[in-house]
């Protein structure tokens, strides 16, 4: 017990905090088991609405959402339709990313609600009405890493988060997939949205596969979570698990991924222990087929790969090719399903992936990244935005991240799609600077950095023929004449951001929109 | 390419920090492969002299360690000793718990180099020389939960964490165990750890057993370690692996336990789906191999079981009795080999476990909890702290986190030990408040909690002789007599913080040391 003069002895060593002048609650509560929760106490809010309501969102703060259901997703417009009910207005989005299933944010700018975004990309209907001029203020796209170390940091302030979840149980431990039985959906790895909840202010998991406490493994701690929700059905499972991943059968992005495969296999990168990552795109995903052959044939094993993981990695992980694998996004079921059952496939959030600043950082170890383009230029500056016609029809992605952090880091794209060239002279939008860039595959030939001049020794000791940059570009200019400058307005409708949060680029407004373009 | 028009329209859109009179640095980094890391570059630095030196600690600041190698540690003796030879003064020694191998921090308070400490608990000749006044400022005891909150609140704020770890990458990836091979020593879970490596300015991981990058799984991510020592031993391995865990022969022991079991068969708590945990001490671990053959018997399985997490648990969840493990501190190398093995074992951090304020922490979702103690009062409050002569020679630990988060929290002890009562009018050190606790089982007699009518019920309907507590205090007294008063000095030695930082008991300086007491 503590007597009158052992709090003046208390007071006496400083130990302010404690005493109950200061703090009169403080001292009270421990004799009251004030602190034992109900039992039937949990996180659970029974609407949405309700949640909203209880988060204390307010005019003009920023909601956050994740992109790992893809073009499957319902929570954006879930949330964003409820919003509007209730009268918010001037509400700034800041997403991971955008699909083309985001169509309907186009109502919530035209109402007022949203009156700002941020995102990694957008695809479809609402990034052709911003890239027409839809929103008074820019969009502003980050990558990965861009995003998660400016939330960290606090340049990108999040008030309410709402996270989909495809398990959650009553007190807010979520993931992507769960170890106990199955849910309506899975998405693997959640690692875009562990940042959002370890850093809002308020965080409100939504899901529709209310799982027994304890979740585990989670990819979000209960530490971090306010609210549950659970609604009907938060994705719809099979356009989760699809979009920028479908395996290629086209001959010519075939014979680009066995091209860049030997590129890599000559490159003195390919060694017993190296790390890749593959990006999205068609080519891009083939050259890991490529590489495994000879993988097999030389015993060569990768120490790890990175990055969005698709089914054609993890089957490498399971034969024993590719030693561990860091998720931070998958791409597909069997992705999901490695991730639920293999002991080192490890989940991994978008600051452990991509953070610029950190040494340790997983794009920082990689050895070899292959990337996919809109555009590329003579001074190997890429453009993964937007599309010939300056519309905006991409996502930043992990591209920058990946092409600085990485030793190795090839650009893959035909030399031209239909009448559209791929390599110009200079790109509409940078959004990868060229000094980050070390080689670019095309159907019709390969240039190397002049920069890097170890690269050009090693493969021409390989006997792999290097092109002139320069070449590459007036072949397609030859086949497919000299482009039309794109009309764009004076408006600034998208921000780039590089990796450090600067500015690389700005996207200006466009009259009016082609027919939808390919897109990687 | 951004142009100074294009600048123009930026600044009135407001995007004050992309603009280069703003901050000059940041536009012309992105033109750089600036954030591009040489390859040879990782978070490695050869001496713990150097890591100091680059932490920047400094005189007066607080520096941190964990405990999960106990009675083994080498890094709390290893890093005191490196800052006296580097002249430090007057530093705040926080680390989660001290044991008996800490006996040299005592030539660290004489030297003027340790003027502060924190922690759960200590024992031996540190906890002797602290009784008997050796420091000018009291130490602060607090419980594993209260640690999390006051750390992760910034009441606790540690400027430089040391924290061992039996695997490490070069970034910093480290684990209390690795899945690859065998390191030097294990210790499991390093849930105390994680809580340091978040919140610290600045995390320093001391490693014995240098693993290839990615560590994975990883305890603490790179994102929170700023440099990476190897050195040759950071622990003796038999040790790490025990002390307070050794399985009881004791026929007094087993008694308890035994009826303990028989009270929670009966509680109304033992249904299927329970929770439990089991505290440190030999009758308390004891309890779960009685209860296993009810769970058996009558076909009950456990959600979870959490906390110190020892092989008899371990062998449970692989039997299939109990479904999942959230471990916080793993007690032997059965927990450790467990946790590195099985798919439903998940290690989690102190606040996960124990923070008072949270819903959804584990502790809080406790049906059932056995727990020791040094000494237990009529009024139910217990002591794990101090001897019956004053002396500090135990740990708070989870006590007061689990006695009130649990149902159903059962102090098991004998009613004597040696002519030393256990069962006394009011304790010395109150360290869990008696209205937190339900039951108290001795191998003579079992008391409730005359709060908790609805135990007495059931217990009495199942023929569970219940006796009142002063019956239990008579008897005690009966055997050894009425103790002698410890004869306490006037001044604060130690400050016993609850689970929300206030002050709930403080600790006397005595003027001697009895023969060292049986601990639990």
């Amino acid at each position: 017990m503590i007597s009158e003069k052992d709090y003046q002895l208390l007071k006496q060593h400083g130990c302010k905090m404690y005493l109950e002048e200061e703090n009169p609650k403080l001292r009270k509560k421990h004799w009251l088991p004030l602190l034992l929760k109900e039992k039937q106490q949990n996180n659970i809010t029974p609407t949405l609405e309700e949640a909203v309501k209880k988060s204390g969102l307010k005019d003009g703060m920023t909601i956050s959402f994740h992109h790992h259901f893809r073009a499957g997703d319902f929570v954006v417009n879930m949330v964003l339709d409820v919003l509007e009910k209730m009268g918010f207005k001037n509400l700034t989005l800041a997403a991971s990313s955008l699909t083309t299933c985001h169509a309907p944010v186009l109502n919530h700018i035209r109402s007022g609600l949203v009156t700002k975004i941020h995102t990694s990309g957008m695809r479809g209907e609402l990034a052709d009405a911003i890239s027409m001029g839809v929103m008074d203020q820019p969009v502003t796209f980050w990558s990965h890493g861009a995003r998660a170390t400016a939330i960290e940091e606090n340049r990108l302030h999040i008030d309410v988060a709402f996270l989909g979840a495809p398990s959650c149980d009553p007190y807010g431990n979520a993931n992507g997939y769960t170890r106990e039985g199955e849910g309506k959906s899975i998405c693997g790895s959640m690692g875009y949205a562990r940042i959002d909840a370890q850093y809002a202010d308020h965080v409100i998991v939504i899901t529709d596969n209310l799982v027994p406490y304890p979740n585990v493994p989670f990819a979000i701690s209960q530490r971090f979570v306010d609210q549950v929700v659970v609604v009907d059905s938060i994705g719809d499972p099979e356009k989760i698990m699809s979009g920028a991943t479908r395996f290629t059968k086209k001959p010519g992005d075939l014979l680009i991924a066995e091209k860049t495969a030997e590129v890599i296999v000559n490159s003195g990168y390919f060694y017993d222990g190296f790390s890749l990552q593959t990006g999205s795109g068609g080519a891009s995903l083939a050259v890991t087929r490529f590489l495994s052959d000879y993988m097999r044939e030389k015993n060569i094993h990768a120490s790890f790969a990175i990055g969005g993981i698709t089914g054609v990695m993890t089957k490498l992980h399971e034969e024993g090719l590719i030693k561990k694998i860091l998720d931070v996004q998958s791409f597909d079921l069997e992705a999901a399903n490695s991730l639920k059952n293999n002991h080192l496939h490890q989940q991994i959030d978008a600051d452990y992936y991509a953070d610029p600043f950190k040494v340790g950082t997983a794009v920082n170890l990689l050895d070899v990244v292959i990337l996919s383009a809109l555009e590329v230029d003579v001074d190997f500056n890429v453009n993964v935005l937007t599309g010939s016609d300056g519309v905006i029809r991409g996502a930043i992605g992990g591209h920058p991240d990946t092409a600085a952090g990485a030793s190795l880091a090839i650009v893959v794209c035909p030399l031209f799609r239909g009448r559209i060239p791929s390599v110009l002279k200079h790109v509409n939008t940078i959004v990868t600077p060229g000094s980050t860039v070390d080689v670019v595959v095309t159907d019709q030939g390969i240039a190397v950095n002049p920069s890097r001049t170890d690269l050009i020794e090693a493969l021409e000791k390989a006997h792999i023929d290097i092109v002139d940059i320069h070449e590459l570009q007036k072949k397609a200019e030859s086949v497919t004449g000299v482009p039309e400058p794109i009309k764009y307005g004076d408006r600034i409708v998208g921000i780039v951001t590089y990796r450090d949060g600067s500015v690389i680029d700005v996207i200006k407004n466009v009259e009016s929109v082609t027919k939808e373009e390919e897109t990687v």
